[in-house]
């Protein structure tokens, strides 16, 4: 639809106003009329084009027949060369043809349009159609903005949106172009303005740039002295500053602006923002202005992504520690062997935590134009806490994190307990970016751990990895890691879910047992060693792993419906727990031996903690199983000691670590939500 | 999808397990097989019926062979009379026919559904599949609460919702029904318990309550005891209580719950509230339970629904003054003569605040098996502001208000300011309960005023009504009633919206001066009298109309492009403004005259306020073009003289008062979203 200005001509005076081209003008020509008035005629510039409604004119007279619904439409299809420099004019008679009076309009004609990258290829194209607007989909549009949640400077760093000035031309890469394409006269008629503005909500969300235009050039000397005072690129609107005047620059010409996001979607805010661009008209002295053209824009701040263990791997961040050195060993043979690069975190800053997979979890935001990866950095805040802050953010290395207040963190807080899926598809229903995993309390137990609210909303909040919430309060340390992973497969949905399965232990262990091996040792030649029969006599490990098993084919039968699995997708890895007790009556399950599903997944490689289970003609019967079970799928195990820097502690290779990957792909604008 | 739970067997010992009608238990059949196993045989009690993957059997020995993916789904069609009575074994075989172990599964059957009326019919239907989504539409599905905001007691009162007790049974009326219907045998066998659950966040929104159903029958006097300590509708989820063991009685019944909502969509909440009922199966002693089954049902709150003009009035409120007496006759008089109800606020209540619209609105809330008024109490708090809360709170009248900051609160959060349109078609979208309109700050302005922010926020969450903002911060007081209106009409739109014009004014006051009217006085024989030919020779009045012209085209052009009009379905009343300054260079209008759009509409009855203007022939000539413009739409036009009670306090006849009306026909669910 054409956007319409009603406008009121005057019979006393000439009327002047400003047309932009691509709208029209509509006169109630009663409004102004004398009142003897009974028809009228209109005589015009070439340039100036008009309708009028009813349009048939008196047969005698040849003159437009004045009725109470009478209505001029105006139009005008190039710019002016100077103000006023076109003209309409309205005779109004009466029942004989000499003219009562005549209403005189003076016309200036530019053009406006303030353009994004709606169409969403890296180019702000010209006044798209649809740029007022935000639609999922490949056949959709909208332009897309990143939070600028990287830090330009490596040196005294701060996130940079957390600043209101640009401190680095480099900076401008993570934000969005925006264009104001104007074309017309030199300058504007007097007292005309051009206005940008945001609503107040929309100021905590964005900040718009734009480079200086107005330093005087005349003058050398003045201009040097200028720049040390004045920003390259000052603020239009933002924090604070809801409007301002943006200059209109003559002829045909083009303004950049550069689109800073600021914040995540979240609870309180679906990720779009949109921007006003108004051309104000004077009206008369005193009077405060009234914008007569209004153009809008509109762009969705990327979502924070995950990305899962099938995404190629980029770098693997792992802590050194004092008792960790033959594992970080194993560690760099893995990583290195096959390509990939090593960050080790060190002890003057993790502090002794070696957590590296709690502290963090590595996503990335994607838009046309730019993306980078972001890493979210968990309320858990053990000693690791300032590695993220202060080793990671960085020039395109994005940073965002949830504040909970401090009571409400539990240990299911910890991105242990934070997974996403492979792409899946669920009932007709594509996920091409797979979904977010978290474990929470039994919904139908009172008091449980669950992840704090905050993150909870931030994660829904991102809607494109749309959450599951699983059951992982039965676990002593609460973390989904500790019973499922997804592996890359070259068939069916080109993964496979593993899950730890104390059925399919047990079945390991009766199998021994059957074979004539009861008597080997689970944890041979260490302190530990216990006998196939003795665990298969403890009717008390049973008994906890009958429990174990349920509460895990709860959350298999919840993985199933909500990924859309079938039995064939999934793999049960033989994993035996025991229950701990930190209070009375409150038991919960912790890994018996090391917990091979606790793995790092590489590409077709996979990092696995050494069950240390019984041999079996010089191998371990629980090695071999797993490789058994891995190897059909082109993936190669390599087992690694984590027992006593990380098994003993309750945790194995997985929570040890972390995987910085490339992100899908699929981009996130294609949805169709 | 039928649910479908994952269970394992043993061969050690039977397994015990209760099923729920309507769902498949699945049995991976490897998991508990001895190690040798080969094949396997079923064996069942009639009742049980079972399906296995492989379905193939061997051709020699009539057995399933056993694959890696043999798996037996179990259903049952009819409900168990005692514990455990329904069977099923399984027995493995080796190489040979003779069976290595057997696996035995003793089974309970029972029906369980939490039921709600997620058709929308007023009537709680079985298990109805949709009963967990919510659905816009006539086609759509999921139930509907209200938010508990009445009050069942008119002395001592408080908001329903405000307390965790119900005081009186006829507060079930404003609950939703949900029925838990189970079939099953007298007890659930040992050890299960059903749990009715909510979330954290879903519990700041809902309560539900259940008669008491374990009072003993035994004792007659400690029955009677009882009853003075034990409510009879206790609390089973809200507030503070997340879950809850809830009875199972056994045999075929259905046990009632009430639920009742506690807040109304807003900003942070979409109005959607999810109830889950699970059946939890003990797993051993010193172990949680964990549940077995989960049926979950939804609610959409009401939102909170606004009633235009052009629906039937019910009640007039009208504040009593020292100095508005005869004000208050013409009301009653206008009122009675028709057939409506008035309601007068007293001084002692009003404290000389007779701004009736600006304190409150009127509004409703609905749902299939009831619907109240609800009133929105406005921030704005003047002296009237215990009048909602003390007069009108009450048995089926209900309230709700937002808290600003109180340096937030400006003139515009008056609900003069806040007004909602006839049903409307814009571009093929339909809006059959119109849309909200409220008046801001002209977006471009710097330092404007506008409504407060929760109450924006509130607003546009209701989402079925979606808000318009207009530009009424050129007005001093700044509310949208002061340039606009609605009328009903018997064509087009069936309504016509009418706005203030000087454009109009001015035409009529040219039209006198042309029939040689120019000496007639507007405000004949009051101390303002002023001819026709001053004010038209006034040159400042006429800039400052053509300012106010211009302000009151933005919002033409804004409301003809929001609610899809055409220029003949508005009607520009002869009004005049002139400008006041409050501080330097902030000039805002007032009206010249009585403003006549500012007008209360009872069905085809209109009082005006009496404008004052040049007597023509013994009548008002303002008045004349008034009728003439109204009645062909068969409207009957009464001018009601307000110039000293309320016009020179700048305001008129709807301002000073406020209209309950009759519901929308149109049911809120049936939107199509």
């Amino acid at each position: 639809m054409v956007p319409r200005r009603s406008l009121t001509i005057e019979t006393e005076k000439a009327t002047k106003t400003t047309y932009v081209v691509g709208t029209e003008l509509m006169v109630n020509l009663n409004r102004c009329a004398p009142p003897q008035s009974r028809f009228f005629s209109i005589k015009c510039s070439p340039n100036v084009h008009y309708k009028v409604t009813p349009p048939s004119k008196d047969r005698n007279t040849s003159l437009y027949p004045l009725t109470p619904n009478s209505v001029l439409l105006i139009t005008m299809d190039t710019v002016s060369e100077t103000a006023f420099d076109s003209k309409l004019s309205v005779k109004y008679y009466g029942e004989k043809t000499e003219a009562l009076e005549e209403a005189v309009l003076h016309l200036t004609a530019v053009e406006i349009s303030l353009d994004v990258d709606a169409d969403r290829d890296g180019v702000v194209e010209k006044n798209n159609p649809n740029k007022a607007s935000w639609k999922w989909g490949p056949n959709g549009h909208g332009a897309v903005l990143l939070v600028n949640c990287d830090s330009e400077t490596s040196y005294k760093k701060k996130v940079d949106s957390e600043t209101d000035e640009i401190s680095k031309v480099s900076d401008l890469q993570d934000m969005s172009k925006m264009i104001l394409r104007t074309n017309g006269p030199s300058q504007l008629p007097e007292g005309y303005k051009l206005s940008m503005y945001i609503s107040k909500t929309t100021s905590e969300s964005v900040r718009i740039f734009r480079p200086r235009t107005n330093v005087p050039k005349d003058n050398v000397w003045k201009n040097k002295l200028l720049k040390l005072f004045l920003k390259d690129y000052p603020m239009v609107v933002g924090t604070d500053m809801l409007t301002q005047e943006v200059p209109y620059l003559g002829g045909k010409t083009e303004l950049t602006f550069y689109v800073e996001g600021l914040r995540f979607p979240d609870k309180d805010f679906d990720g779009l923002i949109t921007i006003n661009l108004s051309l104000l008209e004077p009206s008369g002295k005193d009077f405060p202005e009234t914008p007569i053209f209004t153009d809008k824009v509109i762009f969705h701040v990327s979502p924070w992504i995950m990305t899962p263990n099938t995404l190629k791997p980029v770098e693997v961040y792992v802590c050194s520690t004092k008792d960790n050195n033959s594992f970080l060993k194993s560690i760099k043979n893995l990583v290195e062997k096959n390509g990939y690069k090593l960050k080790i975190c060190y002890e003057y800053m993790n502090r002794g935590d070696r957590w590296m997979q709690d502290e963090l979890e590595f996503g990335y935001i994607d838009s046309p134009h730019h993306w980078f990866p972001v890493l979210l950095d968990s309320p858990r805040d053990g000693s690791l806490q300032d590695f993220p802050y202060e080793s990671l953010l960085g020039p395109d290395f994005g940073y965002v994190t949830r504040h909970a207040l401090s009571e409400e963190v539990s240990s299911l807080d910890s991105f242990g307990n934070l997974e996403v899926s492979p792409p899946v598809t669920v009932n007709g229903k594509s996920y091409p970016l797979g979904r977010i995993i978290i474990g929470v309390a039994f919904p139908t137990a009172k008091g449980g751990r669950n992840v704090t609210q905050v993150v909870q909303d931030f994660l829904w909040a991102q809607k494109v990895q749309e959450p599951i919430a699983l059951f992982s309060d039965w676990l002593y340390v609460g973390h989904v890691d500790e019973f499922m992973s997804f592996v890359p497969a070259p068939d069916r949905k080109k993964f496979r879910l593993l899950l730890a399965s104390p059925d399919a232990g047990y079945k390991v262990f009766k199998s021994l047992q059957n074979t004539g091996q009861g008597k080997a040792e689970m944890f041979p030649g260490m302190p530990e060693a216990i006998t196939v029969n003795a665990i298969l006599s403890d009717k008390k490990l049973q008994a906890e792993n009958r429990y174990v098993q349920n509460c895990i084919d709860w959350n298999r039968d919840v993985l199933k419906k909500e990924l859309g699995l079938d039995e064939e997708d999934i793999i049960d890895l033989p994993i035996l727990f025991k229950l701990i007790e930190e209070e009375k009556k409150n038991p919960r399950a912790v890994a018996y031996f090391p917990d091979m599903v606790n793995m790092i997944v590489l590409g077709d490689q996979l990092g696995i903690p050494k069950p240390f289970g019984p041999q079996v003609k010089g191998r371990c019967a629980l090695e071999t199983e797993m490789c058994s079970l891995m190897e059909p799928l082109r993936l190669k195990c390599t087992f690694i000691d984590d027992f006593a820097p990380y098994h003993k502690l309750l945790g194995e290779v997985h929570c040890g670590s972390n995987v910085l990957r490339e992100p899908s792909p699929f981009r996130w604008w294609n949805l169709e939500l």
